[in-house]
Parts: structure tokens; sequence; C-alpha cells
């Protein structure tokens, strides 16, 4: 049976480094970091999400502003709001949360946080910082999987990992992650012809697909870890991208929910801890 | 005996559309675009790129402006000297030439240009439109590789390439161009265990490690393409990362000499004027 690579105790690693990092920033800086979430309309999903941060960032003790727009904001109003946190310099990260009203330009939220508060890693300075390897701050679900994998002690280097999908905030990101820590890596995605051929060669193998039931037990390769950032609802109930009977043939697998789920939002905490020391003179940056 | 897929014929092809296109932007503008090389010191080999860049330019009839400076240039000096280029509303592309002087920090030029005029794709912006899938002006060299298999009816989509290399200038962007052709990607490098058993599943082969003679004949699977971004010099013999006799194996292969190098320069003249047609309001921007 695999280990379960659970996402809490990952979570709880990073906000205990989290607290002791704040309170040197504190010495320093005379006030904590703040972070700025920015919501449009009443989306039930990003209004929960919006609390789940709360909760994360109260446990460390950064606070959270929260900027509520109504669901008919004009593109206009929501440029002028985002860039009135770029420019206020008590806020070191800003995340806008989706979905945002459909009536809006779609990627418009990559385009309005300044890079250096995107938290989230989502804008194309961010994503291209990582791509040519440069320190960034990429996206904080595929940071999470790396750092469920490096808390775990998975040996990353030398191995063969398949991920399957190529989204700009997930799969891509996570992808290039894993080449920079020297994984061979194959990106799968819809038009693989063969899928199971790719995935039966994974040391590690990373779901991303949001298709539930995607991964097989007959598509693992025995012993390997397993990485599954699905997050689909069936019949009520939350499913990842892999069949729960792929733990009888994987070596490690992170649950559906519980697993990478539960470190994207102590990612955001560290990175808008890493974010206000770069504003800070770049003493902790990196 | 595979088929040799050489760069000439593609460069024409472009540099053909490249005429007709300067032409509907001279009426349009009414001056045509023009590229801005920085050199600084006596680089031999820069100075040669120079003049090859000249004589693709001169071919579609747009101007390029040299900018030379002292091997002893200080930063700041290079700094201004590229500010005034990126404000410069007559130019509309600018390429910094490699080797820059020891004395210069490592990657400066990637953070001087201007993305709008980045015409050889190098900065983190550009490589992040690229990463996220946005319309974005790509590194010239692995542009040119994707003109060469479109150019000669090579299928990527539903293909399995294999990407030998992760340089932020060619193997990484390739790889990121592939995916979004709809091939299933894998990316090999120097800490690969076992480069031999993945180049073999290769239906499309990249080599972009710089070694000569790493792809032997037994690497490649029988009527694969390869595509050989190689450039190293063996006894004053321009060779690329591909054996010869992998022609015996591969059903189509770029030569070294007059592969994938004779369609840089090309690309170089397709991205000035679609930064050209950016900069006059889009109308063929893309």
């Amino acid at each position: 049976m695999a280990i379960a690579l659970e996402g809490r105790p990952v979570a709880r690693a990073i906000l205990e480094r989290a607290r002791e990092e704040l309170a040197e920033y504190v010495t320093q800086a005379g006030h904590p970091p703040e972070l700025a979430t920015v919501l449009a309309g009443d989306d039930a999903s990003a209004a929960a999400y919006v609390r789940a941060i709360h909760r994360t960032f109260d446990r460390v003790g950064i606070p959270v502003r929260d900027v509520t727009l109504p669901g008919d904001v004009a593109e206009s109003e929501l440029r002028d709001a985002v860039e009135r946190l770029n420019a206020d310099p008590a806020v070191s990260g800003i995340i806008i949360l989706h979905p945002l009203p459909r009536h809006l330009p779609a990627g418009i939220a990559s385009q309005l946080v300044d890079p250096a508060k995107d938290v989230d890693g989502v804008t194309p300075y961010s994503a291209g910082r990582l791509a040519v390897g440069l320190p960034a701050l990429p996206p904080s679900t595929p940071e999470g999987g790396m750092a469920i994998l490096e808390h775990y002690g998975i040996e990353i280097a030398g191995s063969h990992a398949v991920v399957i999908g190529r989204s700009p905030v997930v799969g891509l990101p996570m992808a290039l992650m894993l080449i920079a820590a020297d994984a061979t890596v194959t990106v799968c995605h819809s038009r693989t012809p063969d899928l199971p051929a790719m995935t039966r060669q994974a040391d590690i193998l990373v779901a991303a697909a949001g298709r539930p039931g995607l991964v097989r037990p007959e598509m693992v390769k025995p012993g390997a870890t397993v990485i599954d950032f699905g997050v689909s609802f069936v019949d009520g109930r939350m499913v990842g991208d892999v069949e729960p009977a792929v733990g009888e043939v994987a070596g490690a697998l992170t649950p559906v929910p519980g697993g990478t789920g539960a470190v994207t939002n102590a990612i955001l905490v560290q990175n808008t801890l890493r974010a206000a020391w770069a504003a800070l003179g770049g003493r902790r940056a990196g």
C-alpha cells in the first residue's frame, strides 16, 4: 500500500518556518507584510477560498486585506483597484480570485498585478523568470507539489517525471520546476496518443488534467510516486485525477482531499514573505 | 538515407513573405522598421554575426543600425545605450550580441531590452508569454527549428518529441513551442541517466546540447526527424550534436552547417516586422 503523502505536515512545516521568518521581518521592517485579496462578484468557491486564505495567514500572524468588487465591475474599476494595491507600500502580495465575472477579458488578472507582488506567480513575468531559470515566485499550486516531494524526501534529480496536463498555472510550471531540479520530464496532455505508455515510465507521475479517474492502476509503474493536483466534484464528493486503487501499485500517493490542496495556502504565506523581503532590499529574497 | 532538411529554402520562403509584408508596412507607416544591433568589445564571432545580420536584412530592405561600444564599457553606459534605443520610435527591434565582455553581470542583456522590441525573445517577459501560451516573440533559434518542421510538412501534433538540452534560449523554448503545437515532449539533459532509452522513443528528436557526436545512430528511431541545433568547432570544422551516420537511420535530418543556423536570421527579420506591426497598433501582430 502506498505511503500517503499528506499535505498538512508539509503545510505545518512551511508555516512554522514562516512564523520565525515573520518575527525576523518585523524586527527589520517594523511591521508585518500584508496580503491583499481581490474578489469580484459572489462566486461561492472564490469566497470560500478567501476564508481559507484568512485561516492560514491568521495562523502565522500576517494580516489579509480583502477588496471586494461588485459582479458587474467595469474593467477600468478592477484595474484601478489593483493599481492602488500595486502602489501601496503596505501591501506585499496580491491575489486576484478566480473565476472573475465573465464580462471581463480572459487572462486580465495576470496582466494587472505588479510582478513584485505576484505571490501566486500568475504574471507572464513570473512565468518567464521561472522558464529562464531566474529566481521567481512560482504559481502556488505546483510549488506546493514540489514542497511535498522535498518534505517526504522523494529523489527528483535523475528521475523520470511524467506530467499530465499543460496548463500555465499547474502542469507547465511544475514541469519547469522538475526540469530545474534535474528530473528528465515528459509533458503529456489531451493530444498524447498513448498516455499509458508514457505514464508507465514515470518514477514521479504528476496528474494535473482535472479529469476524475484518468490515472488507473495499470498506468502506474510499481513503486512510483504519484502527485495528484486534480480537483473535481463527483456526486458532491471531491476527487482527484487518480483512482484510489492506484494506491495498491504506487509507492507514495497524495490523497484527495488532504494532499496537494492542503499545501497551496502555506506557499502563499511563504511567497508573501519572499515578496516582502525582496521589497525591503532583497536580504532574504530568492 | 535521410532527407536533408536544408535551412536555405526555409529562410528564402520566410524572407519572401517578409518582403511582401514590408511593402505593406511601408505603405501604412511611411517608412521601414529598423533593427539595432548592440556590440560591446571586439569578439570576432559576434562581429561576424553582425555582418551576417546585415546581409540577411539587406536582402529584404530593412535597415540595420549598429551601436558599437568599447570592450571596457561600463554597465551604466551599456544600459544608457540600450535605453536610448528602447525610447527611439524609429527602432523596432534590438539585438544585443553575445558574448558580452566578462566584467558585465551575467544575464544583463535579457534585462535591458524593452520586451516590445525583443526580436530575439531573450527577456523573461517574452519567455513568460511563451510559457503561458500568449502571443510572444520567441527566441529566433528554436523558432527557426519550428519553421523547418512546418516548411517540410513534418507532423508535430500527436508526435513524441524528445529535446536534449534545457537552455533558456534553445532547449526550453523549443520544448514549450512543441508542447503548444500538440506534441508530447520529453526534456532530457546532462543529468538524464539513460539518454538512449529516451531518444529512441522520439518521432522528432531535437539536439541542443552543444556536444559534438552526442547523438549516435543507435540512439535514433528508424525514420525519425532529427533537428540539430549543435554548433561546435572540431579541428576548425563546424559540427553539430548529431553524428553524420545518423542520416542512415533517420527519416529526415538538418545538416550542419546549412540547417537550423541558416534560418535564424530570417526569423530575426520576421520578428522585427512583427514588433513593428505591434508598435503600429497591432494590425498584423501575433
